[in-house]
């Protein structure tokens, strides 16, 4: 009965096993991690601490992934939800160059996902954890309350990354001009394409490799070689589309756009259209300047050159030259999951 | 229809809003901020960016604030949710001595809520930022997913604050010894006491004073007392209730505690078992040694020793002495919403 109060243990057993789970979990990874990382102290006090070296700055993001917007269930494998949850965090760290340092995680969950489906989302989240050393250091957890009709709780992750930067050296979308040339690493589209597969045929098994959007690989090796090398003016991660991401750089930077249909990385599985709208590819969409030497692999990825930085006019934002005509490209993106 | 994707802008009118009204008013905090924060670039780039002060550390948590979990629509003032969300965070703050630096909001609404109530969630958000000079310095927003039955939305509320504290001097829960004298600030049980009657009588209007459980104080001039003046050996703050959190501190320090009831500061409208297993107080806890003289008054709000810290033995973590007899004191907190 809704307003009914009743005295009980203050965790619930779903909440104190789901506590539990992580806690283990975030315990392994600490005790193997990197000993010149900044935490000082993880989960077990009010918050935890973290000891920033001298001369660095901290770059802070966080990313919401709610089932039946980020992710479906029955879709989405619970591996790659915790997989894409943590890589949304860490491609923005990427994106500004930065070494992760820790990550927090909000977790709410229907009771009758806290065992083998949690196991799976912790697998998922702990291996890309460890193959980049960022430990988890905290977070929340909560039960998913249920919707209107009192059933069919939904699954609810923040995730909160903090990375290192040496002062002053972040990547920012605000330092593109005109004149330079515009680079993306990877290829485009592969996510997208990839989605439509899973509305056909639900994804099995977990394996990661050659999985665009199941498992995207963020792009941390590049970024921090782009920071170290001071190669870019700017840089965004490729969370939106193409299409949309190059506008804010275009936004932050007061500049407009040029890009060459023809010169697009697009993963072979997609279209044209999936590498200018996808969304998801988390690769990172950088500029530099024209005399800047640019390698073709930073990071093990590699780097194509797509388009030129132009004056801001009275032009849109971002056009794009295709079959010999340039016209405008509108910042659209794709909505994954529309329910009537 | 579920599964069917289209194109359209990569943001839904309701979430440009929504990330259009949260940063119109986090612009606002941060030109009347202090100057001497160490936010060098809040909202706008794929990060935030923190320059720590040499000598500091950072201390970050994450709260979680769910609808029909942490609070009803019917029942809390939009301004009511926007406050409590933020004064979890900074409860963690104080309990750590901590001066909080920065705040980030993730929040998911349902689009019905992106109008009037989004704008009193930011007026009880900001006024309490605002108070303690804490920028809003980023966040994620999404629009909620309807649940199982395709309707009816849930607000999700998570919020991450960073402080800073002189290195190595956050207070912790691990530090109290046996014979260390046990206080807390304020009175207990006043939160439990309104939620109850806030069930019988949803709240209207919106004042902030005299409202334990709708506008909590969150402690920080009494933690950061505490931590400059070196007087605390233990400390964390009330969230889960007295007898919950009491717990947490002697198992984290590897001692037992025993407390009297005569000596609780029990609120005027509170029974004694919403002062021992209310929750939600956001009061401090914490421990000193016998011979440290401890103020009356901390940070503008009272103390009161309630007990004493006894090494860990056979006997039950917490024991209270009431009307001349020692009983075991389960930990046991309120739910505060229950559905059938």
């Amino acid at each position: 009965m809704a307003g009914e109060r009743t005295r009980k243990q203050a965790k619930a057993p779903g909440e104190r096993e789901l506590i539990a789970a992580i806690r283990l979990r975030a315990n392994h990874l600490a005790s193997s991690g990197p000993k010149e990382g900044i935490l000082a102290f993880g989960i077990g006090d009010d918050c935890a601490v973290l000891r920033p070296r001298r001369g660095e700055d901290l770059v802070v993001t966080t990313d919401l992934s709610l089932e039946n917007v980020h992710f479906r269930r029955d879709w989405h494998p619970p591996q790659s939800v915790g997989h894409r949850c943590l890589a949304r965090g860490l491609s923005d760290l990427a994106a500004m160059g930065a070494r992760p340092e820790a990550a927090f995680l909000s977790l709410a969950l229907p009771s009758e996902l806290t065992g083998s489906w949690l196991q799976g989302f912790l697998d998922g989240f702990m291996a890309l954890a460890e193959r980049h050393r960022v430990p988890l250091a905290g977070g929340d957890t909560a039960k998913s309350p249920p919707g209107a009709q009192k059933k069919g709780g939904l699954v609810v992750a923040d995730i909160v990354l903090l990375g290192s930067v040496p002062k002053g050296k972040s990547l920012l979308r605000s330092g593109a001009r005109p004149g330079d040339v515009i680079y993306v690493t990877g290829s485009l589209g592969g996510s997208a394409a990839e989605l439509l597969e899973l509305g056909r045929r639900p994804a099995r098994g977990a394996a990661t490799t050659g999985h665009p959007h199941l498992y995207p690989e963020p792009r941390l090796a590049a970024g921090r070689k782009l920071m170290r090398r001071g190669l870019a003016t700017g840089a965004i991660d490729l969370s939106d589309g193409l299409s949309t991401d190059l506008a804010h750089l275009c936004d932050e930077s007061r500049v407009s756009a040029e890009i060459d249909a023809e010169a697009l990385p697009v993963d072979g599985r997609a279209s044209l259209e999936q590498a200018l709208h996808g969304g998801e590819d988390y690769e990172l969409l950088f500029t530099a300047r024209p005399k800047t030497v640019v390698p073709r692999q930073l990071g093990g990825v590699s780097v194509h050159a797509i388009g030129r930085i132009k004056k801001q006019g009275r032009k849109p934002l971002v056009e794009i030259a295709r079959d010999g005509k340039r016209t405008a490209l509108a910042a659209a993106g794709w909505e994954h999951f529309r329910q009537a």
